[in-house]
């Protein structure tokens, strides 16, 4: 019996689906509402890869209709400063350790989402295309050598920043975990299927402009060093997200932040490019089920 | 039709149950396996509270049974410095804003946990008794008169920090998420059932010597400006965790670390005490189907 096939794996409004050449295989037999769902359940992404062909639907039908693949995700960690060419940019010297931050798992957004600017607090909200991990056995204590074996899938990120929320709090967290700053997706693309792992590319557009354009090979950190260090201190979970850094190109190094309509586009090998468009918070429309109270005014004088 | 009056909960081997005068309600009707599940379900605590009686058993025959009632929340937010009689010892200015971080959701623990020091990182280990609030209802932009509306329960926590970690990496995030330093419980107490919640008691002991005494009334930002706060930045969403921060008498304000064997317990209002047991790492037993590999080497020379 030879090994399942990588999987590419999205979810729609009828659950998980499989990307194949001839179109969306929805995996009706899968109980699992997310990737994230899927690979806690403990069997990796096997179970998606295998499940039988019940239904396939044409690719071009999907515009739309995709939801985040990582919604039930708990942990998203995120690491500063980890390429080269960033470091250059900015002339920070080299961080000697991985300078890690956890976003809140409140703040995901997936595929197609229209996020909300946070204009009462930051006028700096910032793009940073990164590629995402996604861990599928738990990780604590491991060996540089064995980090990859626990990693089940890569994904494309915007790991959005309130710049100067950030510089004011001096903790990455409250910056980064505005509703909808954590994008992950448009899909999640087994390890076994990406070309090489040591050089994962990566590019961001912003309203159809090239910003970022980078590879994982100019990691400060790379992905077994990074993923190792982590393992040292925390207990990473199957589901779980690590991001993996920003390379030069974001709005801060170009002195130009988001603005209402803009469109910011992740594309992570083959993984399906995320697209994020951003909003005025005025026009933004609450949660369903969750009406807008009056705004709070500041605690301070 | 009156309102349910607000439940107290633990959870066991069979699911949530219900504190009564009379022993434990076991709640085999629910289907949530810990109470952050019964709030994500979006009806509060009132499913607990009015489900029928089909079994209660006797108190005494909880010894070792409890589990922790709080295992799937996702987001545990603290603060830094939010006592006066901690900011008095310290003689540290009160800070303008909460010093807001994230625990990781992988590091939470629950009644009569033995934790393992992690010894090889840190030799500061130390105890944080707080009182933790437990979030019943969406909370984004939520005003300060609204927010304890917001509010399902409370807890009591026991933010465990290594000092020296927390000092080097110069965020509380990764001195704070070691497995088994959140620690929550032992009961979720309805917040209906609360004496007085501007002035909720706190106890900490360390090996049955009183070391933290204080209230919720000498908090410097009080719980509805701590949420209120919080929620201008992120969404709050039903079984996140609020932890209000540690009163003076901490190991560092008297010099003192966690050491194998040391035994602490958090009691906070009419909250069941939460226990936690202190060991050695090399004495710590991995998880079950997790075996430990070899220790990473640090990455840094």
């Amino acid at each position: 019996m030879t090994a399942p096939e990588a999987p590419h794996l999205v979810v729609t409004g009828d659950g998980l689906g499989r990307l194949t050449g001839d179109g969306l295989v929805e995996l009706l037999d899968l109980p699992y509402r997310d990737v994230a769902e899927l690979l806690r359940a403990g069997h990796g992404l096997d179970p998606a890869a295998t499940a039988p062909v019940r239904h396939t639907v044409p690719l071009d039908s999907l515009t739309g209709a995709l939801r985040p693949p990582l919604a039930s995700t708990r942990a998203v960690w995120g690491v500063g400063l980890n390429y080269h060419c960033k470091a250059r940019i900015t002339g920070r010297p080299l961080p000697t350790a991985p300078l890690l931050f956890l976003k809140s798992a409140s703040a995901g957004s997936g595929p197609d989402a229209t996020v909300a600017l946070p204009e009462s607090i930051s006028r700096q909200a910032d793009y940073e295309g990164e590629v995402a991990l996604v861990i599928g056995t738990p990780m604590h204590h491991t060996p540089t050598d064995r980090a990859w074996a626990h990693v089940a899938a890569v994904t494309a990120a915007n790991d959005l920043t309130a710049r100067d929320v950030m510089a004011t709090s001096g903790n990455p967290t409250l910056g980064k975990s505005f509703p909808g700053f954590g994008a992950l997706g448009a899909s999640v693309l087994g390890l076994g299927a990406v070309a090489d792992r040591a050089a994962i590319p990566l590019l961001t557009t912003v309203n159809g402009e090239p910003r970022q354009q980078a590879s994982t090979a100019d990691l400060i950190f790379p992905v077994p060093d990074l993923l190792a260090w982590i393992s040292r201190y925390v207990l990473l979970e199957p589901g779980d997200v690590v991001l993996t850094g920003t390379p030069a190109g974001t709005g801060q190094d170009r002195g130009c932040f988001l603005a209402d309509g803009d469109l910011v586009e992740v594309s992570v090998g083959g993984v399906l490019p995320l697209r994020t468009r951003f909003c005025a918070e005025s026009s933004a429309r609450p949660p369903a089920g969750h009406p807008r109270p009056p705004r709070t005014e500041s605690l301070m004088p």
